[in-house]
């Protein structure tokens, strides 16, 4: 190795001055990211006007995170990182039920509800009866399993987009299962919505010619002793946008059936969340 | 490709998205930067946490950037990533003066000097001749450069970080060279300083065993009708930190000789400056 930086040696000169006595895996992370940093900028030949745009990019989405929107993590959503790093690190076995982006709009503490009780406080919307049962792999029921819930409403915002319009806790609940697995509430069949498109994320999405939306889903957390947390989504079948998904949340095993129950307004859909056992 | 994201297919799953008609250019830049920013994770299997904690870095990073702070362009000069941009888009001929990272404290429009003038209005530091021509690969003398120089005084500050104690212009100057290419002035022989490490860039180096100080150097920016600018330092060739700076400058080239002339506090230092022909 030379003594000096040179554009062939350039990985190995940044990363062989971290210190002897750091954290190991700190050590592994940014000696991966400063490697794979680098082969992007040699790749494409970075010219310096680009590389300016960058870093104004990357300012301007520091610059309008605030205590209710998140820019980069909306970043990391469209450019598929989000989901990238969840399915790393969820990796299950076939039968149980895959994880999806946890999304910006969870709320810790939402109150715990009587089986079948309805969300949908505001009574807008499409009504929809959600059903089916926490079980293991084994086909086992799971009881005292928490299933929290939250969805937009049917302009497809969550109440804490609208904290002066939706009642606290639209749309939003938490279910404790018996011994029978069994969950059950009724909420509405979600819509389809734009993620925030009036920052820097939604103009590089213009310029790339992508759209902001998201296919209609329910989201759910399943959380139950002894077994790995399930963070997912269901979606609506027959969305426009189900396998456009701007943050790529879709997952063929996660398109729940969405039944008319009665004429076009009432919903049903069944669906059954298989959980790992930890360990 | 499945019509789904996967794992495996991650990146051809974001990539299929780009609309056809959008700029050629920008459609490669994404294309491979969404490759290796997925090739980054996969290869270290990023933890959720590890996310979070980029997350936050890069919004705290965002969110320190001011008018007078430019803390993305700290985290690219720590990362050697400024002086990779700078060096795959400044490659030379061998014998033309190198380029190295510009930094955040030039100043347009310094006041233009008479050859031979004092740019340290502060009487700090010790006292320094720099001298040499201007010349093009042939080794004639360009007339007409201008030879933009500026530095930190001897406290390790420009003057635009210190507005209310050092005089404006201090350590600063532009020169024009005549038929000779020469130029001259005095100005203080450097001094190492850190770059500012109080905020998140600061902090990784630690968190990476770095100290955060760059060798003592001047600045020079050389402009000319029909050459290609440069935009350099030269080194003290005797600064501790000269193969350690925390940006990655220094090239062997711009180590330049710096002479006593007159005890211990009067310095000379000869310099050539070799341009480029454009196009």
């Amino acid at each position: 190795m030379t003594k000096y930086f040179s554009e062939e040696g350039s990985v190995q000169a940044v990363n062989a001055r971290m210190g002897a006595e750091i954290n190991p895996r700190l050590a592994t992370v940014m000696a991966a990211l400063v490697k794979h940093l680098h082969a992007f900028a040699k790749e494409i030949e970075l010219t310096q006007e680009e590389w300016e745009f960058g870093i104004e990019f990357l300012t301007k989405t520091g610059q309008i995170c605030s205590g209710e929107r998140q820019e980069f993590i909306l970043l990391s959503d469209v450019l598929g990182f989000s989901m990238l790093v969840d399915a790393i690190n969820n990796r299950r076995p076939a039968g149980a039920t895959e994880n999806t982006v946890f999304g910006p709009f969870h709320v810790a503490d939402a109150p715990i509800r009587q089986m079948g009780d309805c969300i949908s406080l505001d009574g807008k919307g499409e009504s929809c009866r959600f059903v089916g049962r926490v079980i293991d792999v084994h086909g086992e029921a799971i009881e005292g399993a928490c299933v929290d819930v939250w969805s937009d409403n049917s302009d497809g915002f969550y109440d804490v987009q609208q904290p002066d319009i939706q009642p606290k806790w639209n749309n939003r609940g938490r279910f404790m299962t018996k011994s029978d697995g069994a969950y059950e509430f009724v909420g509405i069949k979600p819509v389809s919505y734009p993620i925030p498109d009036d920052g820097p994320v939604g103009k590089m999405l213009g310029s790339l010619g992508r759209h902001p939306y998201r296919p209609a889903h329910m989201h759910f957390m399943v959380t139950a002793p002894g077994f790995k947390t399930i963070v997912t989504h269901t979606f609506v079948g027959d969305d426009p946008y189900l396998t456009d998904d701007t943050v790529f949340g879709v997952k063929e095993t996660l398109v729940a059936p969405f039944e008319h129950i009665k004429g076009d307004t009432e919903w049903r859909s069944p669906f059954d969340f298989v959980m790992v056992a930890e360990g």
